[in-house]
């Protein structure tokens, strides 16, 4: 793959108003800049509107420090927008957190050794240190935060003071087995991502395969969501599904859900680190 | 499509014990019937077993009336079997109920009219008089049972009176917007299928779609089920599942939805239609 | 469903410049209109700028019919762009061509009977008399037009006649079994959706159930697609897929796929019919 | 998960005769086996008998390294069945071979590291030197064996007799860019998996994300499949498809493209791992 050129990134969300699409798309052309990506959406039950744009900066006639201050006034101000930049060569730091399955770690650990992705892993966390080894397999520091009822918020405030020394961007929950606080989400707002083994809103909570069987459902699936203080209820990244049948038992449904799982985690990790998402209403706008 | 052969098949659930298959099997070879079909499972956890097998009977030893009762007694007592048998030239007799949509409705009268399903339609039944043209077409005879919460008790009874005049093995729900009583779903035991619009157990009730709107899913479902007294809780014959995306209006999952509603539907009843469906425990195994 | 207001949607192809959404936005805006979609893609490789965009003309400051005479000269000229506009209450008139199967037919008919497509069907055309009883059903005129080696080039004159007379926009293959002339194909350029029952490239030309079976494939596939001179092989509208297994027989595959057939078909109709299609370099761009 | 006990799993092709089925049982319920799994597949077209049995050995009343031989006289002989029996307790070992791709590769070591397969690996192979890191992490042997035109036969005789000295019952080509030689393909008769990345048999041969993106088509796959002399032309295995739209590039499909080959590749060996594959006439039967 050959190197892309540097791009800017911003996303905007903000009410429904004529003529937001032709100013920014203005803006970036009459300072010379290249779109390469536009995708709008307009949500018109909620009179929202929601963008992603991204331009070529090599020949922009804007420097990089001024752009979000230029941006800011000459279009931002005017329609009341939400809206964040980014660029295509800042590489997000993620801390990702596991307890004992390794099987969403492994396929992490292969999207970001193969370079598929542009992020770094700074740290790996865990309530148990069956992990350990494979982390240092990869050289990667891994924290043991043994987790009981009595020492969870002091844990937390721990972790959350490591994370902020690594400048940690953003959080996996890769099969973390420990229900965050309201505290702790705080702190990383839409940052803290988390699969879930069910095609949710159906079987949140524990043990999800056990209930699909018993259930008798053909299908299951696999969800991937930003944290929210709502158990398992938070904006949906991506979902993806396999069929079962009756002859598959709870350990086929775990086997075949492992898949499910790795794949829904790592897309919607893909989708974040490319700010192809947006939050707006306990939902996500994916610009893909 | 070459005629087939006319074929029996048993449907047989009992407790799981050793040498089930062999004796099955072994009345059948002996009795000179070749078997087309044999599929069977085991359910460790209930200790439950289950079969359906599918022979010629063209040089079959026994006579057609005489089956069920030689299998009875050289097999089915001895091992205590809950069984059925069925022969592949009866001709099924279902009666459709609906109110005013006509996509489910219109692909199960093409799979009759094409010749694609053996199936007989006697009649249509409604709460409304929308579809009296479309059964006029197919020359299929319409009866309006409008219901309120005062007459409902009597319209079924009346509806019961019909059903069993015209000899219906099994009622198709095809987005039928009653919920019928306990004592109408016992008479037909396992006899009624359903087609709900979501993936259960996800968004049961009503206005699923626009539940799965609200909630942000990524991916939307139908499920064909057995009708049980528990609203949207009978065992599940057939799901299936169409990506959506935040671009999608509720209207926009509702038109995707009609897809799949008769998808699953008219699989469904292909299913029951051709003996491949048991029930156990609120669950089906299906024999494809 | 609401009744939506009447807009109007340009679909655009042209090199890549920069400055086009800007333009063709800013058009719309000062001109009082409310965009509703705004949908682009690029092609980098080829440097081709592909867009479409739809917007409510009720306030529009220009008249309906001096809409696309304006947009020439205050953007589209500039640019040298290829570029059609139309309006969402116009009903597109269609031919359906059949032979001996219904299933694809019947849907389509589903879809016109139910008022989910605005599309009229002036005249279903088969070269075999088996479908007429259909047609007549839902009081289509039927037009018969037997083929034979030497009568085909006359005959597709007279199709191309009655065409004309009729004034259809375009034409559905919904399991036609008569390849068309190049003659024919040109008069009805990227207007002639086909139906394939395989996974394109895999499989072309006749019986491909029977070469998918012979082939030992796990998944089999519907393509639709608008019909060139070369075989098969023209712009793909939409296809899908279904698993397969040891177990199905031909005849099993033909089961399975009529389905399969019948939706992708529907959909191929569908972004057709609401302009959401754009044909370059033998490929289409699908604006979803 | 529980130990499961262990089991014997007989593998059955002959052609089809009446009775199989029945002593095929017969004789494992006389001599005390408890079956688990049967499945069996008749080919009505070619005549063939194809079964999966597989029966807890725990109780069985002949030795387990008698069972064969008892099997061959009592059951096998009579219908002339080729057969194979195998036991679940046995630690199948493979050779991976890899070129510079790693995805693949890190799949399956995943499976093997988490427990979640029973195969050993005692050696990755490879043409390129680039994944001896990553089997060095994994303490896995790592052989380099370059290949050119002139050194291949030559080189392929070195693999061959290190295979034999590391009792390599079958071997995975993950992603191994080198067309093995007829010769060498003789020594691992259906016993080597390869993964293509295409829905085969669309796109064989080299660059089949190249192809698919010059098509257009919506859809794209992969296939995985015993090698065979014919290029990408043995029986398939297992097959998955990804939807993909305009919008993709080349790159998009290769990043998308890698997910589906690392499941279906690892879903192939998993198979494979379990005996549940049986070849014949150039397909698989895969008894799920």
């Amino acid at each position: 793959m050959k190197i892309k050129e540097t791009s800017a990134i911003i996303l905007i969300y903000c009410n429904d108003q004529p003529g937001i699409v032709a100013n920014v798309s203005k803006f970036i052309h009459e300072n010379n800049g290249n779109i390469i990506h536009l995708d709008e959406h307009v949500d018109y039950e909620e009179k929202v509107f929601l963008m992603r744009v991204e331009w070529e900066i090599k020949n922009f006639s804007i420097e990089r420090e001024q752009i979000a201050e230029k941006f800011s006034s000459a279009v931002a101000a005017k329609y009341g927008m939400n809206w964040k930049i980014y660029f295509s060569d800042a590489t997000p730091r993620a801390a990702i957190f596991v307890s004992k399955l390794n099987h969403c770690l492994f396929d992490i650990l292969s999207n970001v050794y193969s370079g598929s992705w542009n992020l770094e892993i700074p740290l790996i966390l865990s309530n148990h240190e069956t992990l350990q080894p494979l982390a240092d397999k990869f050289n990667i520091p891994f924290y043991f935060f043994p987790i009981t009822s009595e020492n969870k918020l002091h844990q937390e405030q721990q972790q959350l003071r490591l994370l902020k020394d690594q400048r940690i961007n953003f959080i996996v929950l890769a099969r973390y087995m420990q229900i965050l606080s309201e505290d702790f989400i705080k702190e990383f707002q839409n940052k803290i991502i988390n699969i879930h083994h069910s095609f949710l809103p159906a079987f949140p909570g524990a043990k999800p395969y056990h209930s699909a069987h018993e259930r008798g459902v053909k299908i299951i699936g696999a969800t991937s969501h930003y944290v929210t203080k709502d158990l398992d209820a938070g904006p949906i990244i991506e979902q993806d599904v396999v069929r079962v049948t009756h002859k598959d038992s709870v350990a086929d449904l775990i086997r075949k859900g492992r898949d499910l799982e790795k794949l829904v985690l790592s897309r919607g990790i893909w989708h974040h680190l490319n700010r192809r998402v947006l939050v707006y209403k306990n939902k996500t706008v994916i610009f893909e």
